[in-house]
């Protein structure tokens, strides 16, 4: 498989497309992005790697953090985390709270916004300093120092974040947040405000493609875990359009609002693919039209 | 991999397991079943095939009939057949009402029971004689002369189905219904009777891991369509357990209610498992121990 | 109170209105009349009637008859009914399914359709020909042996009412439902198809502004009973308009999709006022527009 | 009418049944409280006051603050109120957050959290020391200058409350909160922390039951202001059990967890009953046994 043809000829299709997507606007800042922006970057278990247009440019992963939170946790924990969220798909949009109040405030599934905010919940807890030992993980699975929250995009979300600010509330009333509303969510917001590049982010994913180990051979999650992670961004990844990737795009992976979407290939490769503009279910439409024809193109999806 | 020797292993392993699953209650017909049976049957796509326990005895194979009048029924259309039925996991109970208000009668999938009437809808616009043509495909698919409907099944359902026809004239007040209501739900209630053993299960369903080809070299979906049903099963082929089948086993799927389960490994093998005691979700209590018992074993998933 | 020179006066009034009401669509039989028409009559207890307009020409009482269904089922089974169906607003628009799989199948109150569904069944049950008897029941209420259900809407109703089908035969699912739904449904539909004026109408509903007798002095409820079928329209009648009715109106009413509304200033008189043209909420534009300021110039509310 | 005697038949009644209400248990300090207090006061608009029992001891008004609050954001700014919340009944229990979303952060009525809520951010806009006024207009209408908020109460509330924390922060991310939810709820909470006696509360209450105006003639609201705020108490007064408040008692009211129900008879009487012990639906058991016999004993209600 000749990966960089395709990835060059697919991405130089998709750069030409008319760009259907809108910036997100909720988020002030994140708006503050060019949003011509286009990147590719794919990593290979095997050490291969090749990237196109804007891969080196940091941006928000937002979401994309929720990968990384929920596999620290599960690391910590174990199997114990599944009494405090689901592994089921949401089928309703990304911040409902509908859910919580029919299932006891137990969020659905890890990432969407109220998993996430339980799994934040749950490492202030078990860790000794969430907030920098968050940051030293990723920065280890990257191998970058200069990785950092960003303080302008955490305190804007902040600054606007009534609904998660509602959600953390609702499920605490459901006794499933130990700490305080206000420190699980100055956690959450930072989390999702970590800057990373196309480049960058394929080799922090890189333990999913490989059965849960670094390409420097440390383990993260075990086989088993691994799997599990990816069926679960199989499932859940997208919001209510995650039937349509799987279906689409046929690989396990997770989208930001900052407009970076992850796809894990298992025992193959990771790719990441950066676009600001959104679709109207809060993915890169750029970014979901070139893995789709990816997929298509490399004949490669799990199914 | 020694396939013989793994299913063996896990078959008695189950097999001794205390069965927490009950008989279904709400169709009466199909409680006259032997509930101790369990049958296991793996063909490969390599024409290995190797089956144990009640692997021949013929049961209801219920929900697992979707998948196969949605391949047929995209075998037929092709892409127009999404315009009448979505992809996205439900994220509710199987046959909740809700969902459809909420999306003006598009039910959420073809493989729960609202998205399987507007596919038998469809067939019956499509085929000549729905439910002949329909018994024809399985037939060959299986090459097996003697599979046929159930009529008491099929009836025994009908005599209790007022969800059904609940939903069925629910989707057709939206419109989505072109046929009388009394026909589709005829056909989708003679559909679901159908009896097959775990081996023409295995291979009726051979063309999904096959990319969309018969053992014999028909092509019954091409390579892109097969994959998009192996991506349906995997994101909604349990009902509101499809998170955990995929996070537990991790293989693409679908459950019926009269205790039989279907796993496909794309290049790799079917499997089908039949067990008739349920768990809470509806699906086969010893069929899921088994399934996720022997992808741990063969450490085979997609993911 | 000089009710004639209010009522004229403010019929002029809202005459002239410009009547932002459609038709209602989805029943096409309805459509066959006079959107202009627009007739007002009021019955008090004391014998002193008034009319205006159209108020001679007779109309499709539709939901209207669901009070008089409730009041002959409470009649002959008494607080039994309540087992049966509710008596709280529904809080969603009036022919939701939804709060019917919330409370397993059993309707929140007796005035929207699947409550009214549920007395029909009740009313098949308990009388010996509940179509024949129904029809006895509203000439002797007016003292109008020619009163009749019009064959035609009934059909008509019949041929769209896809979402009532549905409705029965969820609730049968619930196991609320004794007879057959068609039969259930050939009742129901032919219930909501009598014809009556403003003038009959008015008579009819006489009993419940007289605690519970006719004015000949023939008791249909007793006292209480009679009080709770108003306490009933005030807080269910119409629909998710029943707050803004009680707000701007202050009466027990029942509205009806002919365009028809019966309002009952108990221990004083009914009015019912006649325009067919209906608001979003379903509700006779100018019906509404002519109560609200009829009891606002008379200065009489219950409240 | 002789309401001495039929108040203190119904009392002794009420008395000797076995209460099966609980004391609330979610707000600790509301423990508190002797659990077999009871007690009744009646003010009718003629000057005639009756009371009995435990009518002299304060207790928290709760949920009934929220009448008092509407009643003085309206009596301010008119009709424009009713552009931040409805009049609807709301068909769910009283906290739900599932309306909110649906409705896009208009709550359906001022009387059930959300609304009330949403009246308190108008109050705290729209006067220059909410806390202090609010205060102010309740002493004026009890001519009673010892009333206070229970600090203790206020802050036992804010403590737990975190779904009231989840609901104001939900309003407010649909817009419909204007200052800082913190300022918000802590109005909120001290607003429902108000301690009264039955006989100060009926007293309070007496300008709903005399066309807005208070027994020493002072307008609180017109007329028809007046008679809106008892269609709203009987349409939404009691959360989801208001249909059946409507239909045994057929009075206009509202009642608060503290165990305080108060009733209106327009141009009547107001009558208070306290008792602590709460039904399944979060209603006063005794006060709605009590107040269910009085008007079927005095053959008064509204309808």
């Amino acid at each position: 498989m000749n990966f960089e043809n395709i990835i060059l000829n697919v991405y130089k299709q998709v750069k030409d497309l008319d760009d259907k997507g809108q910036l997100p606007t909720y988020i002030p800042e994140l708006k503050n992005v060019n949003s011509e922006s286009f990147g590719v970057y794919l990593s290979s278990v095997e050490e291969f790697q090749f990237g196109v247009g804007n891969c080196y440019d940091r941006f928000s992963i937002q979401s994309i953090a929720k990968v990384l939170a929920v596999s620290l946790a599960y690391r910590i924990l174990g199997e114990e985390i599944w009494k405090r969220v689901g592994v089921e798909p949401s089928g309703t949009s990304f911040n409902s709270l509908i859910q919580l109040e029919a299932d006891n405030g137990i969020p659905r599934n890890p990432l969407i916004n109220a998993g996430a905010i339980v799994i934040a919940d749950i490492l202030l807890t078990n860790l000794v300093d969430a907030k920098k030992d968050f940051l030293e993980f990723i920065r280890s699975l990257s191998r970058t120092k200069d990785i950092n929250y960003s303080e302008k995009i955490a305190a804007s979300e902040k600054q606007v974040g009534f609904k998660n600010v509602a959600m953390c509330n609702l499920i605490k009333s459901f006794g499933n947040i130990e700490n305080d509303p206000n420190d699980v969510l100055d956690f959450y917001f930072n989390m999702c405000s970590i800057e990373l590049n196309c480049k960058e982010l394929s080799e922090v994913f890189m333990f999913l493609a490989n059965d849960g180990m670094t390409s420097k051979g440390i383990e993260i999650l075990n086989q088993s875990q691994s799997k599990r992670m990816n069926a679960l961004m199989q499932t859940c990844g997208f919001y209510d359009e995650s039937g349509e990737f799987a279906f689409k795009v046929g690989l396990p992976g997770k989208s930001g609002v900052g407009g970076g979407i992850v796809a894990v290939h298992p025992d193959n490769y990771t790719i990441v693919v950066w676009s600001p503009k959104l679709n109207k279910k809060g993915n890169s439409y750029k970014g979901m039209k070139f893995l789709e024809e990816f997929t298509t193109k490399t004949k490669l999806s799990i199914f």
